[in-house]
């Protein structure tokens, strides 16, 4: 096994173990990215002399958490002090931010090493595609908009990443990179430092190889549910299935991935149940959208003041309300998703999580396009957490994501769940094997 | 007239019409702010010489909008690129961010000059007090946290300035100090750039004497309402008297006042309709400090993991959820502060605005205090603009807040009634007078 394979976990006990360095671990990463990164472009900007220096300053002291010496990605709409903050934008081209967001200083205090920003679409929004390419595929997106955490974490890049979810930012890539993904409830990871556009809706987004690694980073946030959380051995779980009101928008093959891994997780003695979607909050995808484009009215208001000659049309489009939202039907779509999430999480009672599709397919082919966020939208709306677990399996072996959902603040208890369905399920490989 | 009395709608006509200069105006506000704040101590960070160039600079471009050339203070959680930001904590001395925020850089971008940064609780929160005293009464608070914003303005060193308000921190000090305040719909104005403390509530605050220079704001941030406002003259005006279920904690002469200001416009032929409050929502403000309290859970984390022994301890009880919010009772309190916000503005069809209380009396004694944010909690929970005019008066001619209150996404329209009831009310004076 290569050290670059290693979870970041893994890498984590053998240098409490002193068998590794963090100098070792992240010049293995180095060379993964300087092998591979040339064709998936997954990284918008890289200091290896910086992270080195990081990597060795850490070697030197003793370790603050388990997170010590480890590398992270992230995603280039999160300002950090030390590496170029661009949004992908020619804007903000070569721009230095000289500030850590909340969740890069977090992670830097508890000795993590900021390996370099990955790459996203322009302000995780619009305009201009990223180059990255899906490390299954390179002929497919990864996923959008936090494309390139989602190709360096699935590429062995590095073992953990930080994106954002608006609409479906972060579990989309997650799924079709075949990683963990996910979006804690809204707000618990505070958005300081980060190019907003849809306050609402913003979340700070996880990405890493395996449960463990998305615990270490739940518990670097001090995310811990209060109490602590007491989930079931599996045989005693009982798991809602809510297909949405968008399951006929999914290909056949993902339905049919789905109800493969429903029946192992039934086979195994899992109880499933269908929680079935109430008819009048069939269009909470498009509350979704309208909520998500008024975010843009704003969000961009001092790149279209600054310099409206380098912002793309898309940014216009929103700046401009080309959807025409009023006061009344913002209010009707905020008050719509809010009684929605009343009923979601009262239809949740009895059950420990509830299962969908992170995504409707496998990731399409081609780079100007980022896949469906159907799947997602919905939940982002609601605030509440999300898990994407590469469990189902498409065309051509590609990953397809099965998607975890609990109700606001059970993040730890959904990973938990997660955690508990792990070794039921078809959590094949990663991309390299 | 002293020039540092002009409004900024004043100064920007005489801009416009050619007979001042940005320059003789900033200088005038820098004399006085030179001769008054010794005692008022508003000011956290300033820079004379920085802002005499800014103001050089916009003396010798074409105006760019209303607000060229007009000088603004920024309560100092708001991070400027020019001047230090330093929240108030021993963390952040001396600390400076090299990017503006993002209601920083709309200003900026339209010509305004960042004159410099007020005082403020720390981190808007907690912690330690501000040495501003109330320029109406220097015993007394000016109420925060914003005290350095309300302060200034009421004291004529500068005509606009910045707050921020996640429990009454914008309305408070304007009602204490006399000023006019308002809290736009929240999300409207991006939170990006300023030190977050609970997100559910974070919302940037606006300062003025004048509703004109409110006006001004509001449209710098293109918050003008689709389709725009038609308000009817005040003949027409039909509003609403909610008296919250907290009218009991209100000092007798601020109900007073109160019952004055619904008697002159009564007798102007305004038409008041009382407001019920549901028995079932009567528990808002507890709910607002839930969700207030858990904001605290993650937003200092990055201070408690980097310098613990500076940080305050209610700060520290904050992190460790003193309150001990589970998720059930955030869910809880979260999902009655969204009902309550659907009943009140149900409540609101037949009325152009509500009318309420800014405070439950005058500033209290003392600089170790901010005041009560009884009648402010409510509103900030339910996102809803709020606006603060100075038409109550209190014991030896203090001044005290009427609000006015809307229904989300309604700034524009908020602002247009307050500009219809503003010739109907004792608008009495400045601090000054």
């Amino acid at each position: 096994m290569e050290l670059w394979q290693l979870t970041a976990g893994e890498a984590s006990a053998r240098m409490s173990a002193g068998t590794l360095s963090s100098e070792a671990y992240i010049r293995a990463c180095l060379a993964r990215i300087a092998e591979r990164d040339p064709t998936v472009q997954a990284w918008a900007h890289l200091d290896p002399d910086g992270a080195l220096t990081q990597a060795r300053a850490c070697d030197q002291v003793p370790r603050r958490s388990p997170l010590h010496g480890i590398p992270v990605g992230f995603k280039d709409v999160i300002r950090t002090k030390d590496l170029p903050t661009t949004f992908n934008s020619p804007i903000y081209a070569g721009h230095q931010a000289h500030e850590d967001a909340h969740s890069v200083a977090v992670l830097r205090a508890l000795g993590a090493v900021v390996l370099g920003k990955t790459q996203t679409l322009e302000f995780a929004c619009g305009g201009q595609f990223p180059p990255t390419r899906n490390p299954w595929d390179l002929s497919r997106t990864p996923g959008g908009s936090s494309s390139g955490s989602g190709a360096a974490v699935a590429d062995g890049m590095v073992p953990l990443a930080l994106g954002t979810q608006t609409g479906g930012s972060t579990i989309r890539p997650a799924a079709f990179c075949g990683v963990y993904g996910m979006k804690p409830t809204w707000g618990r990871i505070p958005f300081d430092g980060i190019k907003s556009f849809a306050a609402h809706l913003d979340t700070v987004g996880l990405f890493a190889r395996s449960v463990d690694d998305l615990r270490l980073l739940l518990q670097a946030y001090a995310l811990q549910d209060v109490p602590a959380p007491s989930v079931p051995k599996w045989r005693e779980l009982r798991l809602g299935i809510c297909r949405t009101p968008y399951w006929g928008e999914a290909e056949p093959q993902a339905q049919a991935a789905f109800e493969l891994a429903l029946s192992q997780l039934r086979e195994a003695g899992v109880r499933l149940v269908e929680l079935p979607w109430a008819p009048e909050y069939t269009d909470i995808n498009r509350w979704q959208d309208d909520i998500m484009q008024d975010g843009g009215r704003s969000a961009f208001w001092p790149e279209m003041l600054g310099q409206p000659e380098h912002l793309h049309d898309d940014f216009k489009a929103k700046l401009n309300n080309h959807l025409g939202l009023t006061p009344e039907r913002l209010r009707a779509s905020l008050d719509a998703v809010a009684r929605c999430r009343m009923a979601f999480e009262q239809s949740m009672q009895d059950v420990h999580a509830v299962l969908s599709l992170s995504a409707p397919g496998v990731a399409p082919l081609g780079l100007q396009t980022q896949g469906m966020a159907t799947f997602n939208r919905l939940w982002t709306a609601m605030q509440v957490p999300c898990i994407s677990m590469p469990a189902l399996w498409g065309e051509g072996g590609l990953p397809m994501g099965l998607q975890l959902i609990h109700r606001r603040y059970e993040d730890h208890r959904l990973l938990e769940v997660a955690a508990c369905l792990a070794p039921l399920l078809d959590l094949r490989k990663n991309s390299w094997n």
